[in-house]
C-alpha cells in the first residue's frame, strides 16, 4: 500500500453497537475510507436514521450484503452475529480482501468445540488454519501478513491481558483461577430483548451464566497455550447498570509470592501503546478507557498473602471489539498501531 | 410488654441514609413510635426538609441529642459516624434504654483490633463484653435479653450469610476465601464528597480499597468463630452506579466436592424468614430484594469443579442496616422477628 | 360487602409493569385477595418467574384469560394493551364483576374521537355511557355506585391536577395552556423494543411525539369540562433516563394575576388524601413520590409575571396506574380511600 | 501567527469539569499546546490525579496561579467560579495575553445588573466595554479582534440558538416566551455538595430555581438585543440523572403562524458549521450531541396551533462550555472554526 492511498472498507452488520463503534472509528482515520456498509434489514437507510451521532459524517447509506460490492474494498469487518462471517469469509478472501471478524467465528481453533458452544456445526473449518486470533499483545507478529482475523471478545480481552503476565511468567497456578468480570448493558447487543431494557437493567446487579458463558473456552484456550498446561478458571460474568466498559477482578494464587508484581506487569507491558500498567496502589475505572482502545492494569496482592489480585479494565466495544478490530487493521496494513485511536476519553 | 403498649424508639444522628431508612421503617411499624431523633446540626428542622419522603408522616423534628431525652425511649439506634455510639451508649444502658447501634462500634470484640482500622482509641471497651453482634441467623438466641446491640456491616451480612452454610458444614477451606463484593453508592453515605458525587459514580465501576476495607476483620472475625480457625479472605469491594444493593460473589475451594450444596443451603436456611435460598439454576439480583430484608442467595459449582460459588443479594441499607436493626428491636421486644418489615420489593 | 369480607381481584395481562405493581399493592392489601391472574402467553408460569420480588409471595401463576373464572371475582383489572378490555368488559359486568381498566378503552367519551387516536372501531361503544373517569379528585361523587372505572392516563393525571384548580376558578386562559411532561422509561412499558433499552435510554434525553400523543385529548377532554369551554393546550412528552416518576412543568397565562395562588390550590386540594400542595417556595421531586399514591404540587409566579407555572409530580406506575385503580376501588368498595396506599417512598 | 506555529494556552482553574473538558479539546487540538495549568489547591498535582482520562497524556502537573507565567500565553482560558476573572483578566490583557472567560464574570453588559444577581459588587467594570459576548452564530464578526471573550452560559447558548431565528424573523411574541430547560447533572460543577450525590440526582427528576436563575438575565440581555424590545421569559430549568447534556423546549406564540419555520431556522443557519437543524419532523436528543460543539435543533408547530415549539440539544461542557471557548479560540486565531472540534459523538 502507498504512502497515501486509503483503505476501502466494508462493514457487514453494521446495526448493532460494534457497527456504529466501529463506523465512528473509521470515519475518524485518516486513511480508512468506509465503502461499504451492509444490512439486509435496513437496505437504503442513511446511517443517521440508525444512529444520530453520525447525522453529518456523509450519506453512507446501508445496502444489502453482496459479494461484489464487498470484494472491492481492501478490507471488510464483520460486526455480526456468529454464523454470519463462516458464510461470506472464503468468498471474500479469494477476492483478496482482507476479512477481520468481530463475531465469535474464528475464534477457537477447534470447529467442534466451537459447535457444542454455538449449538451449530462450524460453518468454515477450512479457514481455521490461517485465522490469526487478533490480539495483538499476544500475537503481534503474526498480524501483518495475516488475510483473515479473529477480534477477541470483550470479556476474553479484559481478563486474558490481566493473567498474561501472571501465567507466562508461572508466577500463578493455573488450576485456580477465577475472574469475576462485570459488564456494561451493551456487551448485550442492540437486539430488543426484555433483559436489555432499561426498566430491567437500571438500579440493579446481578450475576449471570455462571453455568458457562460462550467467551469461557475463549479464554481457556489462550490460556492454555501460554500457560503450557490446560487450565482450570471460574469465570463469573455480571451485568452492570452502566452503557460501557468492562471491569475484570482476577484472583491467582501465587506460586511464588515474593514475586514483584509491579515490575511483571510494567516489564510485560512496557512497549504495549494499548496496554497502561498503573503505578503501585493505583486501580483503574472504567470510565478512564471509555471510548478509548485502552486496557488500564492494577495488580496487588492485598495483606501480603497468597493471592494476587489484578483489576483490568476496558471499553467493551473498543478494546473489546471494534477499536481492536482497527489496532489489527492498522498492523495488517502497515500503518501506525493506534492510528485513528488516540480520542481522549470523556470525563465525566 | 404489654401486648397493647407502643415501643418509644429514638434515634441517634439520623440525617443520613440509614436514618432516613429506619425512619421509614419505624414509622411504618405498627407497634413502635419514633419519640426523639437527634442531629446536632439540624436541631429544630422538620425531617422532611431533609427527606421530603417523610412530608406528610407526622410533625417530628430533629433536635439536639440530649441523654435526658434519649433515656426516656426504650431503644435508642445509633445511626451514626463511628465513635459517637461509644460516647453514649454507657449513659443510656444506665438509665435501662436498651440501645442497637448501627454503627461499627461494638462490632470487634477486641478493642486493640478496633483501635488499629478506625485509627482512635476505643471508646468503651467495658461495654464489649456484653454487646451482642446482631446477625439473627447466627445470634438469634442471645438477641432477646442483649441490652446493646451491634448492627453487621453491609458487606459482612451479606458475605458472611453466604458463606456460613459452608464453613459450618466444613465443606470449604477457609484458608482460601474470595468475596468479590459489589455495593451502591449509598453505602458511601450522604455526605458531600467528590467520590459520591453523580458524575464521578454514573457510568462508571471501579474496585476500591484493596489493601484493606475496615470490615474486613468483622467478617474474619465471624467466619473465624463459625469455622474454629483463623480465615484466609481476599475480599474486594466495588462501587455500582446504582442506589442501593449489595451483591458479593463469593469463591470457595470445596474439600467434599460432592456435597450437595443446594440441600445444604435450603437446610441451613429453613426456619430463616430473612434468608430466601433461591431454587437450584436460579441466581438472584439486587433489585430483588431493595427495600426488604430479604437476603437471597444461590449457590453453584460451575463445570463440576473445586470452587463452589455462592451469590448473595441484600439491601445495603435495609439487611444491611436499618431494616436488620428492626429485625434485632422486634426480638429484643418480644414482637413477630418481622413485623414492619413485610413490604415488597418495588419493581421496576 | 360484610366488614370482615375479602375483596377477590382478577387482573388480565398482569405480565408488564403495571400489572406488577398492581400485584404488589394488592398483595398488601389488607382487604383484597388477587385470586386470578391472566396472560395468555404466561400460563403455568409463576409470578415470581417474571416478577422476583413477587418471590415468597404466595404461590399464584398466570393462567389463560377465562372469563368463567375472572366473572367469580368481585373486581378486575385490566392492565392491558388498549382493545382487550373491550372484548371482555361486558361479558363481566354481565357476571357482576366489576371492572376497573387501566388502559384507554374507556377513557375517551367519544367513540369515533377514541378510534381516531388508536386507530381501530371502538370495540364497546355502548358501555361508554356508564363508564366513569376514576380521577377521584374530580369525580369522587360518582365512583362509589360504578361498575365500570376507566383509570386515568398516567400524562392525564399529572396534568391535570396539576391544572385543575386554575381552570375550575376561571383565573387562566384556556386557549394558551402548555403542558411540558417528562417521564421515566416504565411509562413504555415491558415490550421488548430498541427505543426502551438501556443503551438507548440511559445518559439520554429526548423529547417525543410533538405531532400528538394519545394523552392529548384524554386531556383535552377533562380540562374542556372544567373550563366550560375547547381549550388548547401544547403538549409535550420527554423521555427521562429514570425508571419511574412523571414531573409535568406547567405554564398558564394568568386572566387575574393578583390571584393568591396558594391559596386556591391549598384549597382545592385541602381535604385529598393523595394530593399534596407543598408549601410556597418548595418544589416537588419525583422520588418523593415514588411507589406512592400521591401527586405532589406546587404553584408559582416567576418574576411576579404573567405566567403562573405549576409543577406536578407522580409516579406514573401508582398513581398514574395502579395505585389510581386500587384508590377506586376502595372508594366502590366502601373501603378506607388509602388503604393499601399507605406505604412511605422509599429515598434514597 | 504564523502557519506553523503553536498557541501557548493557559487553563486557570482546570480542576472542575468544564476544566477537565478544556484540556481534553485542546490536548487534541492540532495548533495548540496547553502550557499553564493552575489550581491553587492542587499546586504539583499531576493532572491524571484529578482526572483518570488524562494519564498518558503528558507529564503537565497543575501549578499555583501566577500573572507571569500566564502571561507568557497566547492565551489564558478562565474555568474558574465567578469573581476570579474579574481579578486577573485585566492584567493578562496588558501583558498581551488575549483571555477566554468561561465563567459569568463579562457577560452581562451592566456592571450593576451582574452586581444584583451575584451578589457582590462587579470587579472589572473598565473591561466591560471591550468584551465580545462569545456566540459565534450571533456576534462571529467581532471575534477575530476580541482580546476578550465572554463565552456564553450552557442555559443561554441552548436558549439562544433555539429563539434567534423567529425573534430575528419577528415572526414571534417576545413577551410570551417560554424555555423549560433540562440538564444533566454535570452543569453543576464537581463541587462537593449533597444535591449533587449520585442518590440524591438518581432516579430523580425535579425542576428548581423558578425563582430566578442567573442564567435569565444574560438570556433576557441577547434576546433583547435581537428583538429590539425588552423580552418577557419564564425560564424554568431542571436536573436530568444524566451527566451530560441539556435539551431545551422552548414555546413561543405565533404572529404569523403561517411562517415555513423550517425553512426559517434552515436559512439562518445554513453556513453555521456548529448548528445543526434537522429535517422536518425529527427531534433532537442530547445522546447525538454529546461531547461535540455542536447544537442540534428542531421547529414543530403542533395541531397547526399558534404556539411554535423548538427543541435545542447540547452537550453543556461543550457547545455550552469549553468547546464554544474552543469555537471562539479558533475565530479569534485564525484557525479553522472548528479545529479540534470534529469528533464523533460517543455512541451508545
Amino acid at each position: 500500500m502507498s504512502e497515501v492511498s486509503v483503505i476501502r472498507a466494508g462493514i457487514v452488520g453494521a446495526t448493532g453497537y460494534t457497527g456504529v463503534e466501529l463506523l465512528r472509528l473509521l470515519l475518524g482515520h485518516p486513511r480508512v475510507r468506509p465503502a461499504v456498509v451492509t444490512s439486509r434489514g435496513q437496505a437504503g437507510t442513511p446511517l443517521s436514521a440508525l444512529f444520530p451521532n453520525l447525522r453529518g459524517q456523509g450519506d453512507l447509506r446501508f445496502q444489502a450484503p453482496d459479494a461484489g460490492a464487498l470484494g472491492e474494498c481492501d478490507v471488510v469487518f464483520f460486526a455480526t452475529p456468529h454464523g454470519v462471517a463462516h458464510t461470506l469469509a472464503g468468498d471474500l478472501l479469494q477476492r483478496g480482501t482482507r476479512v477481520i471478524d468481530l463475531s465469535a467465528d474464528f475464534r477457537l481453533r477447534d470447529p467442534q468445540l466451537w459447535s457444542q458452544w454455538y449449538g451449530q456445526p462450524h460453518g468454515a473449518p477450512e479457514l481455521l488454519e490461517e485465522a490469526v486470533y487478533g490480539l495483538p499483545e499476544l500475537n503481534r507478529a503474526r498480524i501483518p501478513a495475516a488475510r483473515l482475523i479473529a477480534v477477541p471478545g470483550c470479556y476474553p480481552t479484559a481478563v486474558t491481558l490481566g493473567l498474561l503476565p501472571l501465567l507466562e511468567a508461572g508466577v500463578v497456578d493455573p488450576a485456580q483461577l477465577v475472574a469475576d468480570a462485570k459488564s456494561g448493558v451493551s456487551g448485550s447487543g442492540r437486539k430488543a430483548q426484555v433483559g436489555s431494557l432499561f426498566c430491567e437493567a437500571a438500579e440493579n446487579f446481578r450475576a449471570y451464566a455462571l453455568g458457562g458463558h460462550r467467551h469461557l473456552p475463549e479464554i481457556l484456550q489462550t490460556l492454555g497455550e501460554v500457560s503450557g498446561v490446560q487450565p482450570q478458571l471460574t469465570f463469573v460474568p455480571h451485568l452492570v447498570p452502566m452503557v460501557r466498559g468492562i471491569l475484570a477482578t482476577l484472583y491467582t494464587r501465587l506460586l511464588q509470592p515474593q514475586t514483584d508484581l509491579q515490575a511483571l506487569f510494567e516489564r510485560r507491558y512496557a512497549h504495549e501503546p494499548c496496554v497502561d500498567v498503573l503505578p503501585a496502589g493505583e486501580l483503574p475505572e472504567t470510565r478512564s478507557v471509555r471510548g478509548t482502545n485502552l486496557c488500564r492494569l492494577a495488580v496487588q496482592r492485598p495483606q501480603e498473602g497468597e493471592t494476587a489480585v489484578v483489576v483490568s479494565a476496558i471499553d467493551n466495544l473498543v478494546k473489546g471489539a471494534s477499536g481492536q478490530a482497527v489496532q489489527n487493521m492498522n498492523l495488517m496494513f502497515g500503518l501506525p498501531e493506534t492510528q485513528g485511536l488516540e480520542g481522549i476519553a470523556i470525563l465525566p
